[in-house]
């Protein structure tokens, strides 16, 4: 049984970042938590905890200590509390999630409406939207974008794992909404390009193996894609759950891994997968 | 047999203005040229011409005296050339012509590469290309965007008679050329008005008279869209073309004009249409 990993699996630039800072906090030691789960891992997450690091919903309860901001952002008003309590902040925000941020609050500071194309109830998204001090709108779609009312100037930024044509679609219909479209591409490329190499190994694989957190958007999305060219896909979050039965008669596995999906368990996978192919 | 004029024929708001404003030097007296043809009809420009005011096509003959600026406007260097002779100029560019060359000129000065949508013969795209201090392109469709090379900040404007299809193709494309897309919707909604209202009409009458010079891109374009739903539309410049064998069996007839065809011209011909009826 021949096994294919993607050269793009596990985790991007920003997710690789804001775990190392997270485990880096970790080993200093000391009062210290996340506030929101660090990346849509939930193995790391249990790491995290196991070395000391507990996980936060809120600030409301924190007084003292360090607060590490997760790869995916959190709001401004958040992270305005955070210093108000003059906690020790380590902001692992990815890098491209705080540009759309930060291009949201100049544009609505320079007087334009926000459209923020994206999943309204992500928190990458609320993080994003949170930065807006005028009129802002989250649109999932260009259909959406049509229903949007007349505005003045309008300032669009994306969230970072949409998908370009309907970044494109969003702005074809806001160019009928206002007399200045201002676009900032805001799109991370990572996604996309992980998505393409997933499907070209699809296609030649008898069987897809796609692992990352249930909770990741990204993941779940990597094996829909799959799913579509070949339905022998599994998502999985960890080499556990892998059964014997899916590989009868497979001869050429497949096997990608999401944004958040860290690599010693993609390893583990490998591991578990080798010696199911001896069996 | 029944003449029915479309609404919004003939002169619309920035060939009024300049038509006005010209009428009026001429009405003064003194040396008072115009740089280029005020507006695209040859019957004002002779009428001007009768009333003492002259067409230029540079300024290299001239060293005092008025000049006026067309309604599509000229070139910065033109205008530049007139400020350093000192001659009287009287500004008759459009005001929505205007608007799209201080675009281009403070897009530029902020550092966007400039794309212009339109055609790159016409002397209102030449004009507002002029007021690039940096790079810029004219492009006349989506699939010639989709030529342009990386770009770092993209400033887009178009010339105001284009099509509103055309500009959302244009930016589109542009969208994979930059990180930062900046459009200004420059077109003016006249263009798009009367040709809808003229497509409405073709659609109900037996033969359609388009009068314009034969100059006039927005004439030549009106008559383009009638002839696709009536084939028996004709375009002319004056009521003298018209000729009694086009309207054998006709029982209604559509007539509408061109952008800067003025008003005189549309009674001649409908005085004329009048006439052939009773015949």
């Amino acid at each position: 049984m021949e096994i294919i990993l993607a050269k793009r699996a596990g985790f991007c630039f920003g997710v690789k970042r804001a775990t190392q800072m997270a485990f880096e906090a970790a080993d200093k030691g000391g009062e210290t938590f996340t506030l929101g789960p660090i990346i849509h891992s939930p193995q790391v997450v249990q790491k995290l905890k196991e070395m000391g690091v507990g996980l936060l919903d809120d600030l409301s309860t924190l007084d003292n200590g360090t607060i590490i901001i997760r790869s995916h952002g959190v709001t401004a008003e958040e992270l305005e509390e955070a210093v108000r309590k003059q906690l020790e902040i380590i902001d692992a925000t990815c890098p491209f999630v705080k540009k759309a941020q930060e291009h949201v609050k100049s544009l609505s500071q320079a007087g334009y409406d926000v459209v923020v194309v994206g999943d309204a109830d992500h928190p990458e998204v609320q993080g994003i939207v949170s930065y807006a001090t005028g009129k802002v709108y989250v649109v999932g779609s260009g259909e959406e974008a049509g229903q949007l009312p007349r505005m003045g100037k309008v300032g669009i930024v994306a969230q970072t794992t949409q998908s370009f044509e309907n970044l494109k679609n969003v702005v074809k219909e806001c160019l009928m909404k206002g007399g200045e479209i201002r676009v900032f591409n805001t799109i991370c490329d990572a996604t996309a390009v992980r998505q393409e190499e997933a499907k070209e190994l699809a296609r030649k694989a008898d069987c897809m193996i796609v692992i990352g957190g249930f909770n990741s958007a990204n993941t779940r999305r990597l094996a829909e894609v799959c799913k579509e060219l070949l339905p022998k896909t599994h998502h999985i979050e960890t080499a556990a759950e892998l059964k014997q039965e899916w590989f009868t008669g497979v001869t050429k596995i497949g096997v990608t891994a999401g944004a958040s999906t860290p690599m010693w368990i993609i390893d583990e996978v490998i591991e578990r997968l080798k010696l199911m192919g001896n069996d």
